[in-house]
C-alpha cells in the first residue's frame, strides 16, 4: 500500500478540486441581483476579463521568450534536459488557470454578496467566503496537482519510476524545478502587475473624482470606478493567488531537493516502504493532506445571527483556521512517523554527519505553523485598528502630514523587530531540529494551510466589491452596513494575510537558497571573499530599488488614469448629471496596458541581475564555483533585504491606512473627539496616500522578488555548480575520472583533570568517480590515533584506486 | 633613516596641530562684531559650551563603565591586556577634545564670518573656511597623534620596539584597538544625540515660531532660535568631526592589522627597512602625509572678486579639494613603493597564497580615492538643486504632499543603486589588487584627505550661522546675501560631504570586518550555516530599528521644546513685541537634556545586540568558532542593510531639501512659475519635515552603528577566537600543546588532447604549536604525486611531533 503513496497528493489535489467545483456551482446558482446590480457586476467582470486576456496576451510573449532560453541552456548544460521547458511552460500556464478562476469567481460572488446581504448576513458571509474557498482550493489543488504529477512523470522517464542514485534524482528535480520557475513568472506578473493597477486605478480615481469633481467614492459617475473595483480582484485575488501558489510549490520543490540530500547524507540509498523516497515524497504528502483539512476548516466558517458583528465574524474566521493549523499539526505528526525513517543521517556544517529522529522534522514543522500564526499577530499588533502604534499615528497626525508619514514610517520600521526575530529564531531552531531539510518542512508545513489562508484572504476583496455594488446600485443603508461588516473584517484579514504571505516568501526563500547550496555543489557561501560580499551588496540595494521602480510605476499609470478621467468629465455630456455614461472599459484598458508596461523594469531587474551575476563572470573565464558563491550571496542579500523591506513596506502602509480610518468613527486627539474632514484626518489622508503603494505594490512585489531571485538561481545551479561541469567533460570524453581527498585532523588535548586523550585523529576519505555522465561521491570516515588512520585512509584510497 | 619613520606620523600630526593653532589664532584675531551681534554669537557660544558640558558629564559615566567591563574582559580573558581601558579612555578623550576644538572655533568664527562680511565676500570665505580648517586638523592632527603615539607605546611595552612575531603583534594591535573603540563611543554620542539635538531645535523653533507665532525665522523673539543655531554647529561641525575622526582611527587601525597578517602569510617577518613592519606602517604615513597635504589643499581656497557667485566658490573649494585627492595619490604611489616589499604574499580564499606586487596595493589606494570622489558626484545628483531627481519631486509637489512623499523616497530608493554597485565594485577591486590589506588601504587613502573635507563641511554650518547671526542683529540686506551665496555652497558640500563619511563608514566597516575575521582565525563566515543566516537577518534589521527609534527619538525631543516654547511666550510679558528678552538658555537645556537622554535607547541597541550574540550562545556552551562566525554575520547584516539605509535616508533628505528650496527661486509646474507659498511649496514643506530627521539624525548615525558594530565585534574577537582560548588554556596548564592537520588533494585529469597529467597531489600540513601562551602556526606545502606527498607530510609530522 505504501508505495502507492506517490500518488497520494494527486488524489487529495484532484478531491479538493471537485470540492472546488462543487462549491463553484453552487455560488453559481445563488442569485446575482437585478437590473443596475447586475449590470455594474457585468461591468467588474467585463474588466478583469479584460485584464486577464491582456495579461495573457503579453504572458505568452514572455514565456515563449524564456522557453526560448531555457531551450539554449538545456542544449548548453548536458544535464539540463529539454523537459524543463515543458515543465516550465505548465508551470506558468497552471498558475495563470488557478488565477483565472479566482478572479472570475471572484467578480461573480461580489453580486452575489450583496445580493445576499439585502438580507441576511450570514448568507452574505458564506456566500463571499464560499467564492474565497473555490479561489483557495483552485490554487492548492492545482499547485499540488501539477507538481506531483510532473513528478511522477519525471521520475518515470528519468528513473523508471525505481530509485537509482542521488544524481538521477537531482535530474528529476532540476527538471521540476521548471514547474516551479513557470508558477513563479506568473506571481510577478499578477502580483507586480497587479499591484501597479490597482494602485493606478485607485489613486486615478480618487484624485479626479473624490478630490477635483468632489463625488464620493464608488459613484457611478466616475468612470474609473470600474476600474478600481476591477483592481481591488486583481491585486488582492489574483495576486494575492499567484504569489501564494508561488510558494506553495517552491516549498514543496525546495524540501523535496533537500529530501534527496538526506538520501544521499545516508549512503546513497534508504529501505523504506515507500520505494525509498519517502523523505522526497513526504513534503508532496503534507501539502495533498493540507488540502483536505482546509476543506474541513473552511466548513466550520459561519454565523448564525443576523445581527451579527465584527467579533463574531472575525471568530468564526480564527476557528476555521486554527482547526486547519491544529489539524496539520496533527497529521504531519502521522506522516513524518510514519513516511521517515526513524532515524536519519544528516550532514551539518563543522559537525559533520548527525544522527537525527524523524521526531525531529516534526518539531520543524510545528516550528513553521508557528511562525505562520505568530507572524500574522504581529502584522495585526502593528497595523490594527486601536492598537498602540495606529493610536500613535493617529496622535501625530495633530501636528500635521509630515509628523504622521514620520510616525507612519517608524512604525513600519520597528515592525521589523519582532518579524525578524522570529524568522531568524524559526530558521536557526527548524535548523536545529532537522537541517536545512528541517527549514523546508517548516514551509511546507506552514502552507498546507494555503487553501484555507486564500480564502480568509479572497474574501476580503469579494466583501469590499460588494460594498461598492451596494453603493453603485444605491441598495438601502443596511445592506452596505452588513457588507460593511465583512469589509472590515477583510481588512484585518487582508493585513494578517499579508504577513502569511511574507513569512511564506522568506522560508521557500531559504528553502530554495539552501537547496541552491546543494545542487551546486559548494561548500557554503563565504562572505569573508570579496566578491561574494560584493554581491551580498549588491544584492541587498535590489529590494530597494525595486520597490522604488514599483512606487514611480503607480506615480505614472495613476497620471496617466487621471488625465482619461479628466478628459471624459469633459468630453462626455451629461456625466456629472447621471445623464450620460462613462466609458468604464477606456479607464479599464488604460490601467491594464499602464500596469504591463511599467512592471516591465522592475520584472527586468528581477530576472537580469542574476542572469548577469551568473554568466557575465562565467565569459571572463572565473571559477564556476567563485561564481556559484557569488549568486548565493547575491541571493541571501535579495532575501535579507527583501524581507525587511515587506514588512517595512506592508505594516508602513497597513498602519497609515488604519490610521486614517480610525477617524470615520471619531478619535481622541489632546482630550478632543476628531472626525473626518478635520485637519488631523487631512494629515491621515496624505499618509495613506503614502502608503497605498507600499502596502499594495512595492512591498508585496518583494515576496515574488525574494522567491525569483532564488528560483533562477537554482535553475542556473546545475551549469555553475561542480555537477554537471564534471559530468560535462566526462560524458564528452565518455571516461572515468576518480578524484579523491584525504582530511586528517588531530588533536591533542592534556584534559583539566589530567586524563589525556592522546593521538585522537579523525580522517575523511571522499572518492568522487565520475563515470559516463554519473557522478558518485563516497565518504569514508576513520576514527584512532594518526597512525592508524593515516595507513587505513591511505589504503583505502588505494584500494579505490585500483577497483577502477 | 628607515627605521625612524615610525615616528615620522607623529611629526606630520604635531606640524598640522601647529597649524591649526596658528590659523586658530589668526581666525581669533579678526574683528568679532559689535553690540547685538556680539551678544547673539555669545548665546550660541555658551548654547554649544553647555551641550559640550553636559555631554562630558555623560561621557564620563559612560567611559567608565565600559572601561570597567573592559577591565573584567581582561581579567577573563588572558590575551587582552588592561592597557586597552588606558587605550580606550584616550581614544575617547582625545575625540572629545577634537570635538571640543571645533565646537568653539565654529561658534567663535560664525561672528567673525558676519563681521567680515559686512566688507568683503572673500574675506568671509576667508574666515569661515578657516575656522573650518582648523577643525580639520584638529581632528586629523589628533586622531593621528593619538593612535600612533599609542602604537609606539605598545610596540614597545609589548615586544621591545622590534618585531618578533605576528601573535605579540596581535596583542599590539588588540589593544591599540581599544582607542579606536573610544573614538568611536564619542561618536555615538557626537552623531546620535547631537542629530537629535539638532533638529528637536529645529523642528520646536520652526513648529511655535514660523508656524504659530508667524515670525520669521533665526527671528531673536523665538526662545528656541539660539539653541536651533547651537544644534547646527552640535550636528553637523561636532558630529561630522567625530564621525571622520572614528573612520579615520579605525580605518588606519585595521589596515595596520591586515598588515600583520601580510607579514603572517609572509613566513612570520619579513626584512625590510622599517625594522620588519613596513606594511604595518604604511597606513600611519599615509595618514600623516595627508594631514600636511591637507593642509595644502585648503592654502588653495580663495576667492578674489567681492561679486562672486556660488560658483565661484564651489570652485575654489573644487581645486583645493582635487589638489589634495591628486597629492595624496602621488605619495600613496612614493609611500607604497618605498615601504612595501616589491613582492609580498597574500593568503587568498580559495586560491591559497598569492604573489602580489608593491604596484597593486597601490592601484588598490586608488580605488579608494576614486570611489570618495565619486560617491560625492552621485549624492550630488540625486540631492543638487537643479538635477534632474529634484525638479521631479518639485513637479509631484504639485498634487500634493503623499506624492511628493512618494518622489522623495523613491528618489532617496533609487541612488542607492549607483551607490552601491560603486562599493561592490570597490570592494571587489581593491580585493582582487591586494586582499583585504587592499580593501583597508583604499579606505586608508580615502581618508587621508579628512583634514581637508571637514574643512569643507564644517565652513557650511559656520556659514549658516553667520547668515543667522546677521538676521537675529538685523544687518544691511547685502550681509546677508553674501553669507547666503557662502551658505548656498555649505548646502551642497553637506550633501556631498554626507557621501564622504558614508563610504568612509562603509569602506572603514569592511576593513574591520576583514581585520575581525583574522583576529578570531575562523575560515571565513559561511552564511550557509543556518545560525550565521538567522544573525544576518538579525544584523540587517538592527539599522531599520535604529533609525525609527532615532527618528521617534527627535519627535519627542522636539515635543518638549514646543512646550517650552509655547510657555515663554505665554508667561514673559513683552517677548513678542521684543520687550522681554526670551530665556535661551532653558531652552538649549530641554535640548541637551533631551538629546542625551533619547540617544541611550538607540546607543544600548548599537553597543547590546552584539555583546547578546557573543556572550549569550557562550554562556550556553557554544562553539566558539561558530559563535564568531554568528557575530560576522551579523556584522555583515549591519553592515549591508546600514549603507543601504544611510544612502537611502541622506538621498532621501537631501533630495526633500533642496526640492522645497527650489521654490525661493521660483519653478516651473505645468507650465507655470510656482514660488513659496504655493500649495505645492507646502507639499514640498512638508517633504522636508520628514527629511529632516532623515539626513540629520538617523541617516547620518548609521555610520556609527556600523563602524561600532565592527569595533565592538573586533574587542570581542579575541575572547572568542581559537588564539586566546587556546592560548589560554596552554597558559593555565602551562604545558605545550601541538595540533597538526594535514589535507591532501589529488586529481586526476584526462585533458583533452589526451595528455594526462596522472597523480598531481598537493599536501598543506599545518602545525600549531602552543607553548606558554605563545601560539606559532608552521604550514608546510608538498606537490608530488600522491604517494609522494603522503609519505613527506607524514614524515614532517613525525618530525615535528619527536621535537617537542
Amino acid at each position: 500500500m505504501e508505495v502507492t503513496m506517490i500518488y497520494m497528493p494527486i488524489v487529495l489535489a484532484l478531491l479538493g478540486l471537485i470540492y472546488m467545483l462543487i462549491k463553484k456551482s453552487w455560488v453559481m446558482k445563488q442569485a446575482a441581483g437585478d437590473g443596475k446590480m447586475k449590470e455594474i457586476a457585468d461591468h467588474i467582470y467585463e474588466g478583469a476579463l479584460a485584464f486577464l486576456n491582456a495579461e495573457y496576451k503579453l504572458l505568452a510573449v514572455f514565456v515563449f521568450i524564456v522557453a526560448l532560453l531555457l531551450a539554449l541552456v538545456s542544449i548548453i548544460v548536458p544535464t539540463t534536459h529539454w523537459l524543463i521547458i515543458v515543465a516550465f511552460i505548465f508551470g506558468a500556464v497552471f498558475s495563470a488557470f488557478a488565477g483565472n478562476i479566482g478572479m472570475k469567481i471572484a467578480t461573480k460572488t461580489n453580486v452575489r454578496t450583496t445580493q445576499a446581504a439585502r438580507t441576511s448576513l450570514p448568507k452574505a458571509l458564506k456566500i463571499s467566503f464560499g467564492g474565497g474557498t473555490v479561489m483557495g482550493l483552485g490554487v492548492a489543488g492545482l499547485a499540488v496537482l501539477g507538481l506531483t504529477a510532473f513528478f511522477i512523470f519525471f521520475f518515470w522517464f528519468f528513473m523508471d519510476s525505481t530509485w537509482t542514485n542521488n544524481l538521477d534524482m537531482t535530474v528529476v528535480l532540476e527538471t521540476l524545478a521548471g514547474f516551479s520557475l513557470g508558477a513563479e513568472s506568473i506571481a510577478l506578473f499578477a502580483r507586480v502587475g497587479g499591484g501597479i493597477y490597482t494602485k493606478a486605478a485607485d489613486v486615478g480615481a480618487d484624485l479626479v473624482g473624490k478630490v477635483e469633481a468632489g463625488i464620493p467614492e464608488d459613484d457611478p459617475r466616475n468612470p474609473a470606478t470600474i476600474a478600481d473595483n476591477v483592481g481591488d480582484n486583481v491585486g488582492d485575488v489574483a495576486g494575492m493567488g499567484a504569489d501564494l501558489f508561488g510558494s506553495y510549490v517552491a516549498t514543496v520543490l525546495a524540501a523535496m531537493v533537500l529530501g534527496n540530500y538526506i538520501i544521499k547524507d545516508m549512503g546513497g540509498a534508504i529501505n523504506d516502504a515507500f520505494g525509498g523516497i519517502g523523505p522526497i515524497l513526504l513534503p508532496m504528502a503534507i501539502a495533498g493532506v493540507g488540502i483536505i483539512i482546509s476543506i474541513l476548516g473552511t466548513m466550520l466558517v459561519k454565523i448564525k445571527s443576523n445581527d451579527a458583528k465584527e467579533a463574531q465574524v472575525m471568530r468564526a474566521l480564527n476557528i476555521g483556521n486554527w482547526t486547519s493549523i491544529i489539524l496539520v499539526a496533527i497529521s504531519c505528526f502521522l506522516l513524518v512517523n510514519w513516511m521517515l525513517p526513524a532515524k536519519m543521517q544528516m550532514h551539518f556544517f563543522g559537525e559533520g554527519l548527525v544522527e537525527i529522529s524523524a521526531m525531529r522534522v516534526f518539531y520543524a514543522t510545528l516550528v513553521g505553523l508557528l511562525v505562520g500564526a505568530v507572524i500574522s499577530s504581529v502584522t495585526e499588533y502593528y497595523t490594527g485598528l486601536g492598537k498602540n502604534p495606529i493610536l500613535k499615528i493617529v496622535q501625530q497626525s495633530s501636528t500635521g502630514a509630515g509628523t504622521n508619514i514620520i510616525a507612519g514610517l517608524a512604525t513600519g520600521m520597528i515592525s521589523t523587530f519582532p518579524s525578524v526575530l522570529l524568522f531568524a529564531g524559526a530558521i536557526w531552531s527548524s535548523y536545529e531540529f532537522a537541517g536545512f531539510y528541517g527549514v523546508a518542512l517548516a514551509a511546507s508545513a506552514m502552507m498546507a494551510t494555503t487553501a484555507m489562508q486564500l480564502a480568509i484572504d479572497a474574501f476580503g476583496p469579494i466583501a469590499d466589491n460588494a460594498g461598492g455594488i451596494a453603493e453603485m446600485s444605491e441598495q438601502d443603508p443596511i445592506v452596505r452596513e452588513r457588507t460593511d461588516i465583512l469589509d472590515a473584517v477583510g481588512n484585518t484579514t487582508a493585513a494578517t494575510g499579508k504577513g502569511f504571505a511574507i513569512a511564506s516568501a522568506a522560508l521557500t526563500s531559504l528553502a530554495l537558497f539552501a537547496a541552491y547550496v546543494t545542487f551546486t555543489g559548494i561548500d557554503g557561501i563565504n562572505i569573508f571573499k570579496a566578491p561574494v560580499l560584493a554581491m551580498l551588496f549588491v544584492g541587498g540595494m535590489i529590494p530597494v530599488v525595486f520597490s522604488a521602480l514599483a512606487m514611480n510605476a503607480v506615480g505614472k499609470a495613476a497620471m496617466e488614469m487621471v488625465h482619461e478621467v479628466r478628459r471624459q468629465f469633459r468630453d462626455i455630456p451629461g456625466i456629472m448629471e447621471g445623464t450620460g455614461t462613462p466609458e468604464y472599459d477606456k479607464c479599464v484598458a488604460i490601467s491594464t496596458k499602464a500596469s504591463l508596461k511599467e512592471m516591465m523594469l522592475p520584472g527586468l531587474l528581477t530576472i537580469g541581475f542574476p542572469l548577469i551575476i551568473a554568466f557575465a563572470p562565467l565569459l571572463f573565464g572565473m571559477n564556476r564555483l567563485l561564481i556559484a558563491e557569488m549568486l548565493g550571496g547575491y541571493m541571501a542579500g535579495v532575501t535579507v533585504s527583501g524581507v525587511l523591506w515587506a514588512i517595512f513596506q506592508n505594516n508602513a502602509g497597513g498602519a497609515w491606512d488604519n490610521a486614517k480610518k480610525s477617524f470615520e468613527a471619531g478619535v481622541e486627539i489632546n482630550g478632543e473627539m476628531t472626525f473626518k474632514g478635520s485637519d488631523a484626518h487631512k494629515a491621515a489622508v496624505t499618509g495613506d496616500t503614502v502608503g497605498d503603494p507600499f502596502k499594495d505594490t512595492s512591498g508585496p512585489s518583494m515576496n515574488i522578488l525574494i522567491k525569483l531571485t532564488c528560483l533562477i538561481g537554482l535553475v542556473i545551479a546545475p551549469i555553475l555548480g561542480t555537477h554537471s561541469t564534471e559530468t560535462a567533460l566526462a560524458s564528452t570524453n565518455n571516461t572515468i575520472e576518480v578524484t579523491e581527498s584525504i582530511f586528517i585532523e588531530t588533536e591533542e588535548e592534556e584534559e583539566e583533570e589530567g586524563e589525556s586523550i592522546e593521538n585522537l585523529a579523525k580522517a575523511t576519505v571522499t572518492i568522487t568517480k565520475i563515470e559516463n555522465g554519473k557522478k558518485v561521491s563516497i565518504k569514508k570516515r576513520f576514527e584512532g590515533t594518526l597512525e592508524d588512520v593515516t595507513q587505513k585512509s591511505k589504503a583505502y584510497v588505494q584500494d579505490q584506486k585500483e577497483e577502477h
